[in-house]
């Protein structure tokens, strides 16, 4: 029988809560040896409800021995220094998106995960979700032929509190990066072009903060496909999250599952249950998955399913698409990626 | 191009006006070449509605040259006098079901037939409906595997009037009879033993009519399939009429149609269209498909899909379910029909 | 009784044709008097088959006192001359989409309508479609609250001949017409912002028509609405043709119907009908309802459904987004719509 | 805060070490304090891996002053004994269906339970699945108005080891008293004759233990509403397990979840996920919300949502089908529970 992988979770705020939670109860080969927070109180009380051990800060979590990797939730403007430093301590990590708002700070942590050879895998959690991988699969597997479009959709059931929206980087970079990963992950091909479309609908309090809840963003890929991605802040129906991928052979599409299969038909019409709107309720069956990946990947020494280009790769379309909206024209990935611009990627 | 079969319309009541229409508008290998009706008015009407003739009686029809079939939609108790007749005049039958109430005068007229060497086929229409029919196919191509259960649901939006009740024969031969064909046509299999169940739920109105309105029958087949068949008189959201069957590799099943197909989601849940509740909405590709399958089978001289045997054996079943609830007790098939008892089928 | 309204079909062709039939035979307010076709040949076959007269040309058909209305359906070149005859005769219109290529010509045929004082209805069958009409009535009842953003795809099962992209008018206004129609049908707003993408994806024979076949446009309204459309030219699944209106208080979505509700489960999953690939199918009873409604408004002196301004205003956004498709960026509507960009409208 | 529920679990086996699982990570309210089972080393093997307390044998477990409640999941023939210690005890008790196979031991553990006062709930859990609880709420809750028929079918994804078929009870205890406690509660009402019948269509193994692997029971409740089950020891497909309650307004069904929320439709047509075919995918939400509901009413003093009554009734209903079958005819309740045919209940 294998060891479990032993890790220690930074950040245990809403998300790192959930993860080490998942790591302590339902992660069969995981082990959670460790938990810190830059508010201790928030440390020591995840330490006792999950039996683990609280740590003053990641430097002493990263100075252990009993810890082979680590989980950073922390916020995100800690995320980069968080990765060097687990890096030069040869942990595994594992760091929830975004890596970083700017293109720079990302490079410099993918930088010191190459230097030190350790493994990085990114929380883009939606890959694992079983519905939406059944439509990557569709597409490897030759099932729809060639990709011709996709259509993406994400609208979460409740707009966030505007101190959160004040800095969260606007939608484009706080919720649209996770289609702007969907994208790529079910065609498998990059994308060369964006334009992005936003309005307010929603709340006049997100024009307060330069920001838009409802956005339209189509990315041309290299091979001419048309990705196209709509999110709304709001959705009174429930988590809406729907990816489809048209191709030459047929359409496989991702749909959202009920909260319960039933019905009740009457003279008025069918009533069916609502569509989730915990975020637990629709993805903890994904946050799973990815556990069993990343602590399967790096017990094997093979590559994680979501690494550090692919965590990269979404940042560069937000700001594309932030270039586009304000320009109010088509952007040119190369306009905002020196990289691709010059062909080193 | 095949000339178009000339069918005539003895009786055109509501079932046998829209077959009426059906053939002379929307049956592209038929013609209505004349109609008649117990009231020669309603015959008039017809005929000028639909650009065709109206005779005066059956005897009219089954003399004239241009009426190569003959839709018989008249009052049960008339159906075998006029299938005889038909055939004697060498007429191709469709006959609406049932063919009669009682065992001996079906088989009077089957043997008409016989003698006859004309075609008949049985107004069985549900036999043609495309969800039914997949029923039936996935067992016939073996994808469902060998059947080990069928279960069959039909439910009408509303209960009839008492009026039609007191004459309709009871539930199980006016209602249920069309369960008890489709269990033969999903399975290919015949039928043993009978127990059947009913209650007066929807309206105290059929207990005076020494009928109830509400059943339950099951059936056990030759290899022991077991089917089992639930009615109701009705049905507030809709026409309710599925199949199921379930066999070694997987299950079959027939569902019903929305009115549209649409969604609306609110915080209250979804919310989809009702069922059909007119039954030309729910059954009119069913009787188009009959006709067609009709006109194909007479023209080249094939069998007819909904043969006299098709006719008769859901009678004898429901002979047998009147008097397994009359006497509550499961029923053989060779109680009711000597045929049966005696081996001589 | 109100007599039925007598109608002559100009052009029968492959729509013209099933136009007249359906005129001819399921229209309960409707008669088929008169019809006739470039090709007489053509006219005196469906006259044969209908029972209805075959005249030599609109004038003649004009001139008939027992033709209340035509029904335009001959090359879209021959829209505007017909309609400027029909109006000037005082015959009710119904006139096949696109009423012309120009707006220039379209204003010619409007003006000849206005001053005549005729009833004109323009062929957008798709309003009359159950499912799609369930969304339009979602937002206008306010079941969904205030529309924030649509999304609308339409792929055809088979890209058409190449002879016929030839002549077409190209992907946007061929196909996305009926889209931008039904963008204005469900918001019931205006829209002052268009942005085209195109790529050829299905068929190289596209590009040497200097055409595409896979379309993305996204609509600006003038309350801020974004409305979206994809388009394929191809669908090896079926006709897929869908609305959604998502709102402040749900969404209400028009999905594709099955060619029958039923499904086999087996150990590899759930197998269910294709999609219809045949438009009959798909679209016979809009076409149904979109003749009861013509009948109807123009009976009772009431306003047509779909009037020469929804007729007009598709086109305007047809030609913005090819202005756009072709200068790679966002075209205000006023652009190329001078009665907008002057306030005329 | 409340404090937590401190449970012990006897039995680890397949199903205990499963509610152990849960009660030690995942149901909030509750503590699991020691585990035991008639083979030590699984007991201490399922302490190690969920931290907690082996102890050696019930007796022990009843002595502890640190255990609240215990949780019955040992053999059925050792139920009745350990409640009856687990009553004397003053422990609060919840069983794993059946209580026992014969209804004079029945009687001996309520009799138990009733003179110590303590909580006594019994593991059907399928109370607690969201979609079959929808059902029983659209009856109470008046959405569906009188109920009038029932239908409810369970099949499990493979048939049991031989080994286990003969110590089973036979089908009609071990699957269908799931059917028989759903009918009890969806309806609210007792029933007062039973029908059952069965064919061996699976596996011939179940004939060498006089047993079916197919089976139709129908039930005839006090209010004439008829309640028809089947059941099938294998279905392909996956775990399949519906009720549907019909009403004289409606409809209420709870429907098979499928694995994924997805569709992929190619010219074939359309393909779905499979249903689960692991009973902890399908019903771990339901056991979840058992353990939920236990704690809250033992916490709170309240009545258990399933009592001794619920736990008896069903097996009473099992004696009497078992008899139908041998019989061939239908039996009443009262034949077989003494307590029914002398008016004690």
């Amino acid at each position: 029988m294998t060891p479990r992988l032993r890790i220690g979770v930074i950040g245990v705020g809403r998300i790192g809560a959930m993860h080490a939670e998942l790591l302590a109860r339902r992660v069969a080969g995981a082990e959670l040896t460790a938990v810190c927070d830059a508010v201790p109180a928030h440390a020591e009380r995840c330490a006792k409800d999950l039996g683990t051990r609280a740590v003053d800060n990641p430097q002493e979590m990263l100075a252990r021995s009993d810890v082979d990797a680590v989980a950073i939730c922390s916020s995100t403007d800690t995320h980069v220094g968080l990765i060097v430093a687990a890096a030069q301590a040869g942990k595994a990590i594992f760091c929830e998106k975004p890596i970083a708002l700017e293109l720079a700070e990302v490079d410099t942590a993918l930088a010191a995960v190459k230097e030190a050879g350790v493994p990085l895998q990114i929380g883009f959690n939606r890959r694992f979700d079983a519905g939406h991988r059944s439509v990557h699969e569709a597409v490897t597997s030759g099932r729809v032929g060639d990709v011709e479009l996709v259509r993406i959709s994400s609208r979460d059931p409740e707009p966030p509190p505007m101190a959160y929206v004040a800095v969260s980087g606007g939608i484009l970079l706080d919720m649209t990066i996770h289609d702007f990963d969907m994208a790529r992950y079910v065609t498998g091909s990059e994308i060369v072009e964006v334009f992005a479309q936003g309005s307010v609908r929603v709340d006049p309090g997100f024009a307060e903060h330069h920001d838009v809840d409802t956005v339209v963003v189509t990315l041309r890929h290299a091979d001419d496909t048309l990705t196209v991605i709509d999110n709304s802040r709001r959705a009174a129906y429930g988590f809406d999250q729907r990816v489809e991928a048209f191709g030459s052979l047929g359409v496989a599409a991702s749909e959202n599952p009920l909260a319960a299969s039933a019905v009740v038909r009457t003279a008025d019409g069918g009533h069916v249950p609502r569509l989730s709107t915990f975020f637990l309720d629709r993805y903890t069956a994904s946050y799973l998955t990815q556990w069993d990946e990343f602590v399967a990947s790096v017990s094997e020494g093979r590559p994680t399913p979501v690494d550090g280009t692919d965590g990269r790769a979404p940042l560069v379309l937000g700001l594309a698409a932030m270039r586009s909206m304000r320009e109010g024209r088509p952007v040119a990935v190369g306009e905002v990626d020196v990289a691709v611009a010059s062909g080193a990627r």
